[in-house]
Order: structure tokens, then C-alpha cells, then sequence
């Protein structure tokens, strides 16, 4: 289940969605829009859509694959590369969906513990040769670490014979992209999201960047399952926003901004912030428990996301608000602690 | 793969798309949306368009699912309920993703022949005992005819113990719909789509009616595959065109009009046409071939569908378009015949 979606006015920190609002040409695209048009069926290729993410990655548009959501690319993705009876690698916490796909399509999972300062050990992510692959998002959830480019790179010179997808759904807040690399390393799958840094969650739009024989293997998956899986508004709105690239950058730094001036005034709360490249960051008090601070924040109005497993039980994952919202966040915890 | 879409003006009467827009308050919603909004992550449970369908149908909310188009409900439904090692009983002619389905998922199709009237001999179905249910279209595609309700109640009191999915996507063009019978037939589920009767095509809209326990068992799938399927823009777009009763009446009485004067027409010219309760009619001539009158059309910039399957390939499957798109389809074949 995804976090919860609140019926009334509250400060919405809880599922990572951007503060600020869609590109201006989303709504100059929607109210020129023709309607009459939805009477025929989307092209199947996304071709327009795809095009358009070629040219923002420089890549080819055979290198691109686009879904409902990256949850529907991730799902597809496990179905077309992971098989079972050859378990996946995959760090012990990251994006909860990873374990549910792999329960859907019956993949074994082989979980690698997250180093003392809670990164990615991403040495230890396929050195056995009997795996079908390996996964991990990257900045990881709901950590917000991110590894550089190098060591992305460093893992894929050692694991050459399966699928490697990283998933960079909040690459855009401070992280570097492996899309440099899927030129280079035919089995490099790269996802990423138009909900995060494009300030489209309500739009479900995701894509995939690899080599044609990975985004081949992902077409066919597709043409079993929806010819139509991203409708003809969904391309319209995507295209729009990726042509808005000076609001894209304008949104991106301001939550970079409010995330860094976020982490310091809750350290001087006496919290402990993992230093995050998302747009997000997971925090923990010496004092106080996290489900106490959660409903704490909650009765005030403000929600955050708390996790119900033991490894993050005393954390809160704050999404990155407005600067107004992050100063009611820190108010409230003022009067909490 | 889908039938082609076609990249130039042509005269298009191949995927049973609707020749009328969508009501007009679809375009009103789309001008007055505010976009920002689109930053936020759709309700999960798409509780205001399941309510505006429950509307619709005269049933709970809880007895609707809705998807991103009837293709992936009935992907979902496959996943749900058809299971490996136990056949699905399927006419041997109809929807054609059927077979696809049961291929991605591992679930055996046993396939019944039409009658030599090309009818699904639904006495034949879900009569063997080692089945893991019955799924068939009504009307069926490609062939357009449609049972009574009557026929459709008789498969169920013999019929009890598996799913029973009765796909609709064309039944507003003239068949009776077994929704009334969900209260009744707990293991019945009935599917639709936005694409065809709504003219929405473009948008991805489909559903399921049923009985709660089918229901949940669809909603388990979904919440390990996709939480939210359907974006905010499909949800808005939807409600408005279901609220257009009007609209949908006028729309689908024109096609069935159309339907009956191009059957006619059709048969004057010495078409077989099967009598159809759907957006489209199939027909075979006894002088020519299919493929060459399919390619005579072509090259006169008028598609319509041609199947190469030994059964129906001497048949062609008109979409029914505008009285004027119809005029032009037998302009062109009385220069081919």
C-alpha cells in the first residue's frame, strides 16, 4: 500500500511529492488540447514521448521505453529480466515495491544488509554468479544516499552477464544519472519517473533507458499485458513538461535548497539526518520514538512517513516541502520535543 | 499487436473507434483543471470514478474496479483467477488478447468452436469439471453477435463454482448487459472499457463489475502490481463523460443506425455480413478474397481490419464510422467488386 493520501487540508510530507506545481505549458497543453482526438486510440510506440526523453538523455529513442508510472516499468522490468529459481540481488532496505514484484512474479530475492551509515554496500551486490540480476534505486529509498557515477560503474565492470537496473526515480535532487553509461554496458537498465522532479505523481508517467536489446525484451513484455499503456493526455502533459527545462531546473534547486536548510535546523533539534540527494530525508531522534513523533506531527496537521519495520522503526522519512511547510514541520517539533 | 494507426487522413474504420467526439464536458473539464493539482498522487482506489460507474450500473461501489483500459482488467483478471494447470474454457474465435494473456500468464486455453452461424456455442462452455473458468465476449469480437441475457443466465446456474467473465467492451451498441445479474452470480464478472461507447479511446479507461469477493481479488493483483493505475486526468475525464447520458445515447443510437444502413447496403453489393449488436460488422463476399479487397480499400485510403487466420481470413471487419465515412467504404468497393 502507498502512503496514505489525506482528505483534508494538512501539510502533505509523506509521499515525496514536488511542492511545486507542473511546467506552465502542462496547462497551456491541456486547455489547447483538442478533445475530439480522445476518441481515437494513442499511438502504441509513445513514439512523440519517447522522442522527446531521447532528446533530453541524448540518447536514441530505440534506447527509451516509457510505462504507466515506473511502477508499471519496474513490474514489467521484473517480469522481462528476473527469473525464478535464479535469485535477485537487492539491498536489505530500499524501494518497498521491489520485494511485492518479486512475490507477484514468484522472484527470489537475495537481500544485502545496508552498510553502519545505512548506504548501499554496493560491493557486495553481484559477486555470486548464480542471480538473475540485480536492483536498487539510487538515491535509495527512503534513505536518500546516493553513489557516484563511478561506483555505478565500478559494479557494472564486474557484473556483465545480467540485468543491472538502477532506479533513479529521485535522481534529479543533487544525484548523478547512469544514463551516461548505457552505451557503454548493454545490461544497464536505468527508470526513472516523471512524478518526482517533474511534478507530475497524478499523471503516472515513467520510463526506462538501456540498450535496444533491454528495451526490446520490455516491449515485448508490454505487448502481452496493454498495446496502450500510456494515454494520449499522459504523452501530451509529459512532453510539455520535458520542454520546460528552465522550470524544471528552477523547481529542482529550490528543493535542494529547502532540503539542505531543512537538514540543519533539525540537527540543531538534536536529530540525525542522513545526508540525502533526494527530496527527501529519513531522521531519527536519540530521544523520542519515530511512531511517537509521527503521531505527534499528525495531530498538528503535518504528515510524514513512518515505517513499520524493525530496521526503521525509530526514523521519519520527511518528503521536502515548501519553505513554509518545512517551517510548520520544524514549529511542530519544537513544540513536540 | 493492435490494428495500425494510421499516420496520414485516410478514411480509418480498423480498431472500432467511435466517429464522435466525447461530450462535450469533457473539454470543460480539461479547460477548467488546475494543474497543479497534478503534482499530488491520484486517490489509490479511484473512489470518485468508481462511484460515478456504480452510478452508472445501479450497484455498490465496491462491486467496480477500474484500470487503464479493459486490457489491463482483464490482465489483472487472468492474474486473479485463471491458474496454470487448470484450462480456461475460450471460444475459439474471439477477443484476440485472450490467448495472449494466457500465454504470459501460463494459464492452458481449451478452445469450443463457433456454430456454423459463427455464434459462441455457450451450451459448451464450463462444461467439463477440471476448469479454471469460462471467458468469452459479448458481444464477441470479431464476428459482432451478442446472446440474450437469457443465455448468458443459463451458462450461470450451470456454471457456479469458477469465475465467469463476461467481457463487454461493445455492448452498448445493442446487447443486453449481464451487469444486472452481478447480485445474483457471485463468481460473474463483467468488463468494459471508456474506448468504444464513450468515444475514449485515447484515455485508457476500463473496468470491472462484480461481485466484492471478485472485486477484492482484483484489488489484491492491482496493489501488487500498480497502486495507482488510473491518473487524475482519466478519473476527471471519465466522470464527466459518464455523467453525459445524453451525449452517450445520441452517440451509440447513430452507430446502431449506421450499423443496420451499412449491413444493408453491404448485402446489395452480395456480402455475407453477420448480424451485429457491436461498432462493427464482418463480412466475407463469395467472389473475392479478403486480402485483395482489404488492399483494394487500402490503396482507395480506407482501412479496415483483415484477420490471417485460416478461419476468418476471408472475411474483413468494418468498423462502423459516419454515415459519410460509410458512403465512401461503398463507393470504393462498388469500383473494386
Amino acid at each position: 500500500m502507498p502512503g496514505e493520501q489525506p482528505r483534508e487540508q494538512l501539510v502533505k510530507l509523506n509521499t515525496n511529492e514536488n511542492p511545486y506545481p507542473p511546467a506552465p505549458s502542462v496547462g497551456e497543453a491541456l486547455r489547447d488540447y483538442a478533445t475530439d482526438h480522445l476518441r481515437l486510440y494513442p499511438d502504441p510506440t509513445s513514439k512523440a514521448l519517447r522522442e522527446a526523453l531521447a532528446e533530453t538523455f541524448q540518447v536514441a529513442s530505440s534506447q527509451v521505453f516509457v510505462g504507466n508510472g515506473s511502477d508499471e516499468v519496474l513490474a514489467l522490468a521484473f517480469q522481462a529480466f528476473f527469473r525464478h529459481g535464479t535469485p535477485l540481488d537487492v539491498p536489505a532496505i530500499t524501494y518497498s515495491f521491489y520485494p511485492v514484484y518479486a512475490n507477484l512474479y514468484g522472484v527470489e530475492l537475495r537481500k544485502h544488509s545496508l552498510s553502519e551509515q545505512w548506504e548501499i554496500d554496493i560491493d557486495a551486490l553481484g559477486t555470486e554468479t548464480n542471480r538473475s540480476g540485480v536492483i536498487f534505486a539510487n538515491p535509495n529509498a527512503p534513505t536518500g544516499h546516493a553513489h557516484p557515477l563511478s561506483a555505478i560503474e565500478t559494479l557494472l565492470k564486474r557484473v556483465t552477464d545480467r540485468v543491472v537496473l538502477v532506479d533513479e526515480a529521485y535522481v534529479d535532487f543533487g544525484a548523478e544519472s547512469a544514463v551516461a553509461l548505457i552505451n557503454r554496458y548493454p545490461n544497464l537498465l536505468v527508470t526513472g519517473t516523471f512524478s518526482k522532479s517533474r511534478s507530475l505523481a497524478g499523471l503516472r508517467l515513467g520510463y526506462a533507458v538501456g540498450s535496444e536489446e533491454l528495451i526490446d525484451g520490455l516491449l515485448r513484455v508490454k505487448d502481452s499485458f496493454n498495446s496502450y499503456p500510456v494515454d494520449s493526455l499522459a504523452s501530451l502533459v509529459g512532453i510539455a513538461a520535458l520542454k520546460d527545462v528552465e522550470h524544471f531546473e528552477a523547481c529542482r534547486e529550490r528543493v535542494i535548497t529547502t532540503r539542505e536548510r531543512t537538514r540543519q535546523r533539525l540537527e540543531a533539534l538534536g536529530f540525525e539526518v542522513l545526508p540525502s540527494k533526494a527530496n527527501f530525508v529519513l531522521a531519527q531522534h536519540p530521544d523520542y520514538e519515530g511512531a511517537q513523533l509521527f503521531a505527534g506531527l499528525r495531530e498538528r496537521g503535518i504528515l510524514v512517513r513512518h515505517f513499520n519495520t524493525s530496521d526503521l522503526n525509530n526514523f521519519l522519512r520527511i518528503t521536502i516541502g515548501t519553505d513554509d511547510e518545512m517551517d510548520s514541520l520544524i514549529e511542530a517539533l519544537e513544540t513536540l520535543l
